[in-house]
């Protein structure tokens, strides 16, 4: 059997030390295909370009064995056209990262690295998202040990269908991190927190006298329900949480039911 | 009691015939404020402005008693900075639309109209996503008299924390609308469904030459279950599904719990 095929992007744009890192862990699996934004796509949510023509180039990342593009869309737009338009075959996984900072909570929402694994999911790919709680890594060593662990349990057996994972690591050394963390061991299964931001707007006037805002928050502290991805993180536990991308509100059906509306006429 | 007040936004931007017929609707039922969009900005999913500086301009939409502002951001931005900067008080009410277009099934990830009505249920706030399955729409008069109902439904109820409700309204003359909709009955409760689009890319080459691509594609159809979204719509049926943003896959817990990552180092 020939060597997997894992398609590689992130948000953080080609160039991204994570997006290196996330090659150099997965290159031991099979053959690596990197689709990246060319510049950073950082909480895109999940765009896709409609209006424009996408354009790709390809990249030397100077990495042996590994063909790399950048494309001028979204992260949700690298990987439909890669899986559609530029790969020989579809990929036997779609892992997206590493992204500097955590995707946790209602970031999840907004986040272009999980969105490229939404798309992969989409798709109908397994497909894996992986950040770390940093802004500046320095060592992402412990980082690339457990995505190669994770993926090469999903290259495995698959995913059900419909679901990808979402992985966040906490920024600690190699001896910190829980125990048999590199056996592949003793992470968490998570569920998705609703910790969300105290957003706030900061209000300025700029050299000619209009106003303008910049969005500024920061995490609010809520009492959360127990096993959620932030709570793994600050335990400085490896969070692994499967999402999915059913919107249904499935208990809010129920409450509605009784609604006039949803009467015979 | 003061009037309600209640914000409206979009993703076709603050000049969308939708928007206008949206002002007109929900204006007996309170006070009503625009932030929207300056230009069209479709298929943003949930992105949010990190990077710029957001600005905000007022327009004079030549409605009695309607406040509106332009924001240089997605959809997602109008919502967040109207609520946390503009507005004097919180709004009862986010409504996003009218869209002209329906999202349902998969397109609802990639909205920028949900994602206005998602951002306002971030907030705490009941909220509403209104589209119509047309592209050059003539008669939006039975979509306004169908948000104006479920508006009320919304102010005089509210809803369940952490859900909002995506209605998708059929393109039929009011006679062909299922009867007893003009009361506020008959309306379908739905899921959201997994029918998808048939992407392809369309591979050109400019006048110098170079590569690009267009996303393109049509609605696959798939067997599905049973009461989706695209159902009610394709019966000709106004659709109401209750969305939420919690994006765990609980179902796949269950599958993925007996991995070997998950137990005890």
């Amino acid at each position: 059997m020939s060597a997997p095929l894992i398609l590689i992007s992130n948000d953080d744009g080609i160039q991204s030390p994570g997006l290196r890192a996330l090659c150099e862990a997965l290159q031991p699996l099979g053959q690596v295909v990197v689709m990246a934004p060319e510049v950073e796509r950082s909480a895109v949510g999940h765009a896709i370009t409609l209006s424009d023509p996408l354009r790709v180039a390809e990249v030397d990342l100077r990495l042996d064995g590994v063909t790399a593009y950048a494309c001028s869309g979204t992260p949700a737009d690298c990987v439909k056209l890669a899986v559609l338009a530029i790969l020989p075959q579809r990929p036997s996984l779609v892992v997206s990262g590493i992204n500097h900072g955590s995707n946790t909570g209602v970031n999840v929402i907004y986040s272009g690295t999980v969105s490229a694994a939404t798309e992969g999911a989409i798709l109908g790919i397994p497909s894996l998202a992986v950040s770390v709680d940093c802004r500046e890594c320095n060592d992402l060593e412990p980082a690339k040990i457990i995505a190669r662990l994770i993926a090469t349990r999903m290259l495995e057996t698959g995913l059900p269908a419909g679901t990808l994972l979402n992985v966040n690591i906490p920024d600690l050394p190699a001896e910190q991190l829980p125990s048999g963390w590199q056996e592949g061991r003793g992470y968490d299964l998570t569920v998705h927190g609703k910790a969300d931001w105290q957003d706030h707007f900061d209000r300025r006037v700029d050299p000619q006298n209009r106003v303008y805002y910049w969005l500024t928050g920061r995490r609010r502290e809520i009492e959360e329900e127990s096993n959620t991805d932030e709570e793994a993180l600050k335990a400085g536990r490896v969070s692994i949480t499967p999402l999915h991308f059913d919107l249904t509100d499935h208990r809010a059906r129920k409450a509605l039911a009784g609604w006039e509306l949803f009467k015979p006429a």
